[in-house]
């Protein structure tokens, strides 16, 4: 992967044009604010700066490239693609816009919310395949037959100009700019990016980031030839591309310093981080950028401002209970206790007593008679306990050891 | 409460003023993004924007009154200030800015985090009384033994002064400004925003919002005269102040338009909206101005841009998880039924391999064997269960029921 010279880009992608479209995008496109995080800056090695593509309306950047598209269409008769999520709501939201019928095939098993934002913007949803890839053979199939256009969620210069916008507000917003860091996919959005930004400010370290779980990219660039990933489920479903574009992955080559991969648990944890520091509510795919920072991937420019871009904010509220709920255990705030009491009337009143007198706020509580490690008149509790943090969680199994409860975590 | 003539208002909300004091904020504070809310906006009768405040720096519009009061003291020997939250963090936070030491009484149940945040500015926390107001007290009694400037967290004109720049930079960034509906809790949000709005466009409506649980305001502006609320516990903590402000009061008499109030699983379901729609994290106190609109109590007009003040965004991670997993029974996603299945060996594993067949996602089960609604060979199950939404919760019921097991809804 080189740096500095500019590499030979498609006409679509010349800096002129990418200019124009993002001009032309303006109505139906938010420009979305750039928010300093000040508190993730010091322990990362420089000022650090997040582009809330969240905050894009259909909930993610894919918006750019599906107007994009359209505008550059010669206006077709109708489009019509395959996708479980962003791409299906960027592409109708874009379709209406331009007062175009628009039809998506989405896997029978995509979210109830989606299927519903997507008709909500006046699409037909064809809830048809089983998987993505099935529903793109769909969307194909009925273009051809239909006469329709049919849209690429990445792989399609127009789609790659549109998301260029993206690395034109960063280039306009933070004219003292580090490294910029964007998550991949199919690899649209950062060859956009970096196709803006190499044209006018070629030294800029560009970082693209992979979910573990699913990262075809780095082998694919450094064997020069598409290689397929396992599919794997990962909290990243938006990012989880199993093979590079036949357009994107020599344009990643050129384009792109450097590619990095994020576990699971790091991108959980951004995404808390978010919610918590920044107020912001970012999906997998829009935060593995941030997990590669903070799991110090990235070497951060200490004097400039480096950017990280969060691609998208469709979570579904399910997975968003459930890593609040997960980032309460990781700060030591939940505490899971197994002990045990008499089973005289009164023995789990009296526990639950020293519960109250802690100030532990109780969750649940399951109490097990018939357990082989029991005694026969002893009774077995479970306690799930919300706590202050840490410190107050010591507290609570020293209170209840002085009272004569036996405590072990569970 | 009058509206067109603008009021005499004190020489320190003078117009001049407040755009002097907002220019020389600009370095500490961040200039919030206002938001477009096209989805909310055709339901509740006009365009609607939201004033992320929740964005700013500390995590909530209290940083401005605390900067601006720094700014006009003269160079206090400290600081000192009783606060469960916002205003501890942002007193935090500017004393640090000006260099000024800094100590804050916190209520001995205030929550961990907020307590390092508050740390993390620089500042010495005091864990010492047990409600916020006994906090107001030992810190008046520390400013007098130390000399130090004690701050009101909103019955001062400096500090509402402060707060007067989220209304300049709505008049700036909304010149077709609407309604603009402001939560109130002491009453200094609304006040600073008020005298900017009124000096600069008397004509535009200004809506407050009361949480139902702690709302003394509307009967304390009908009576001319300070009433306490009881003291009830609300979602909406940043706003459950339970008397109006001697500064504040007259000032929402002559500035506010209209006072409503909202109730609990308003100002939950706002919350949920905001983190599925608009993908921001915002505080019950901050919600509460959207929980009007969606309850149809703010007349919105139709051809102008409303504005809602989202105040802030600092809610414990905890409650966010439960407000995530509400929403998700609220929209029918979580399904929680009983039936009954036989004692024999396989009872269980038939009815679990059912609910699988209907693509329900188990959350928990509940093996019941002893209880009087059973026969002597049955067992009854507790089924907690995700389902894509209402029509797949139905499809689930009626594949039990197909299956043979009879189903009730806990």
């Amino acid at each position: 992967m080189s740096a500095v010279p500019v590499p030979d880009l498609p006409d679509q992608l010349a800096i002129e044009r990418l200019r124009r479209a993002h001009e032309l995008s303006r109505e139906a496109v938010v420009r979305t604010p750039i928010l300093t995080a000040r508190s993730l800056s010091a322990a990362h090695g420089g000022p650090l700066a997040l582009k809330a593509e969240n905050l894009q309306r259909t909930g993610s950047f894919k918006l750019r490239g599906a107007l994009n598209k359209l505008r550059s269409s010669e206006s077709p008769a109708g489009v019509v693609a395959g996708s479980a999520g962003n791409h299906a709501q960027s592409l109708a939201y874009a379709a209406r816009t331009f007062g175009v019928p628009c039809e998506v095939y989405m896997p029978v098993d995509a979210s109830v919310g989606k299927m519903a934002a997507v008709r909500a913007f006046g699409a037909e949803v064809h809830a048809e395949g089983e998987s993505v890839d099935e529903c793109v053979e769909l969307a194909r199939a009925r273009a051809a037959e239909a006469g329709y256009l049919f849209v690429h969620p990445f792989d399609d210069l127009d789609v790659i100009a549109g998301q260029a916008g993206v690395g034109l507000e960063i280039l306009a917003d933070r004219p003292q700019l580090g490294t910029v860091v964007v998550p991949i996919g199919g690899g649209g959005l950062i060859s956009g990016v970096a196709a803006a930004i190499r044209q006018a400010r070629p030294e800029v370290p560009i970082v693209g980031v992979q979910a573990e779980r699913c990262s075809p990219f780095p082998e694919s660039v450094s064997s020069g030839t598409a290689v397929s990933a396992a599919s794997v489920a990962t909290i990243a479903d938006g990012i989880a591309i199993k093979r590079p574009g036949a357009v994107t992955l020599p344009l990643v080559e050129v384009l792109v310093d450097e590619i990095v991969t994020v576990s699971e648990s790091a991108i959980a944890e951004a995404m808390a981080l978010l919610l918590e520091r920044s107020k912001l509510v970012v999906e997998g795919a829009g935060a593995a950028s941030l997990a590669a920072v903070l799991s110090d991937q990235v070497a951060l420019d200490p004097d400039r401002d480096n950017v990280v871009v969060l691609s998208g904010g469709n979570v579904d509220i399910g997975l968003l209970a459930t890593i609040a709920a997960r980032e309460e255990v990781v700060e030591g705030r939940r505490l899971r206790l197994f002990t045990k009491v008499s089973d005289r009337p009164g023995g789990l009143a009296r526990l639950l007593t020293t519960v109250a007198d802690a100030k532990a706020n109780l969750i649940t509580v399951e109490h097990v008679r018939e357990s082989a490690a029991l005694d026969v008149r002893e009774t077995g509790v479970a306690l799930n306990l919300e706590t202050r943090g840490p410190e107050h969680a010591e507290e609570v199994r020293a209170t209840l050891a002085a009272a004569g409860y036996e405590v072990t975590d569970v």
